[in-house]
């Protein structure tokens, strides 16, 4: 077998999230259907992340096994054809020695959640951003997160069904950006760390967004955290502003 | 009556164009409907720009006479409220005095068209942007467009439906920008003229395409439109990449 790694971008909105399931509409299941119709032997379609339902992607990585060596021009647009009617691309395909696993030989993760701030409802953005009507308050925001940044018991922000052996992650970054688009302003978290829990970023943001309106002081965040119980944690952020942005092996 | 100026955001891709049509929907349609659910003995509902099917505008301005005053905010939001299912958006609404008419006050108008390069499908921007694999040369479509500025007979560039009574119009500007977005490249060419002609805009983006990525020399531009020829216009540029951007009054 020959092992390609694959970057994919994908608006998540039509998809019942990444992993591949019975009946289903998934990314992971549209994308393995579409390899096989190029090599009908192929194996072992991975991917580093398992997005939820409506989160989106533009740098997830996967692996797969091919039964023929093809080059990996041929490969990307080959898969691509067969993804045309869906709003799926590969950006690009590499060959991989058969240690390299999309999961497992990970070595960070970057997402970035995008909030979409304006009085009036989103037109061509319905299905990219969360929406809310209020500005928010970065340096509130900022400071709160820095609460969150390091070695951490996460029970708080994971979700009830998250999968992980322990709830102690360690996040690398959380930045926060602010652009003027059109009528309103657009933030951008962004969030690092080698791997999160089921719902951690989604968690996290609706804690942030709490502080940047207002309603909950940023010490509120360092609070939660250290109570390490779920209940305490605001209602998670709508998926379909998450990202997965890339993946660093 | 009392007349209200609206301006009006909206995603093309889901509609027959701006203007009223029986059983079929339109951006215009639409409205006015919402519109009446509010005020049953609304009249005049009238747009500035009576935009084509799958075309989008984030400044388009109409007027409506409703038979009660009301504040202009109380306007904008009963309205917004009736549109909730549709990606139509009232940005703003003002009242103005009974000679203001969104269409014949119109003292300028401002198209822009956007293009995005890059070498695989889209995947968010699909009903967005015309989609081009090869990059494109700014320098030589600015030239080829500087033929265009001025007072011409656009006949090359016309529909052959279309409705004006000359093919002589004024165009004031156009300008090109370009931006990297990902993996890609996005130009935006915006245009501006006291009104245009039928398709007069993807007329010229169809052939400035062309110069860009190097098929037509530059010169090729002031040929056609001295031609008056429809014929040896390029194709028409699609609808998704149009948005109706401002009216000045």
């Amino acid at each position: 077998m020959h092992r390609y790694a694959l970057t994919i971008e994908y608006d998540g909105s039509p998809f019942h999230g990444w992993q591949v399931q019975n009946n289903i509409t998934t990314v992971q299941g549209v994308i393995f259907e579409a390899i096989k119709k190029f090599d009908v032997n192929c194996k072992n379609f991975i991917g580093a992340g398992r997005t939820d339902a409506g989160v989106h992607a533009i740098g997830q990585v996967a692996h797969v096994d091919l039964a023929t060596k093809h080059d990996c021009e041929t490969v990307r647009r080959a898969i691509n054809y067969y993804l045309s009617k869906y709003p799926i691309s590969i950006l690009s395909a590499s060959t991989v020695d058969e240690e390299f696993h999309a999961r497992f030989s990970a070595k960070k993760r970057h997402y970035t959640y995008k909030i979409f701030s304006r009085k009036t409802d989103l037109t061509f953005e319905r299905t990219q951003y969360w929406h809310v009507r209020h500005i928010l308050n970065i340096a509130n925001m900022e400071f709160a997160a820095n609460y969150l940044i390091g070695k951490h018991d996460f029970s708080t922000f994971r979700s009830s069904i998250c999968q992980a052996s322990s709830p102690v992650k360690t996040i690398d970054t959380i930045n926060i950006q602010s652009e003027k688009i059109r009528d309103g302003i657009v933030y951008q978290l962004n969030f690092s760390a080698r791997s999160f829990l089921h719902h951690q970023v989604r968690s996290i943001v609706g804690c942030l967004e709490k502080v940047g309106c207002g309603k909950w002081a940023p010490e509120k965040t360092q609070e939660i955290l250290l109570s390490k119980d779920r209940s305490k944690c605001a209602a998670l952020a709508p998926s379909k502003g998450l990202y997965l942005t890339k993946i660093e092996y």
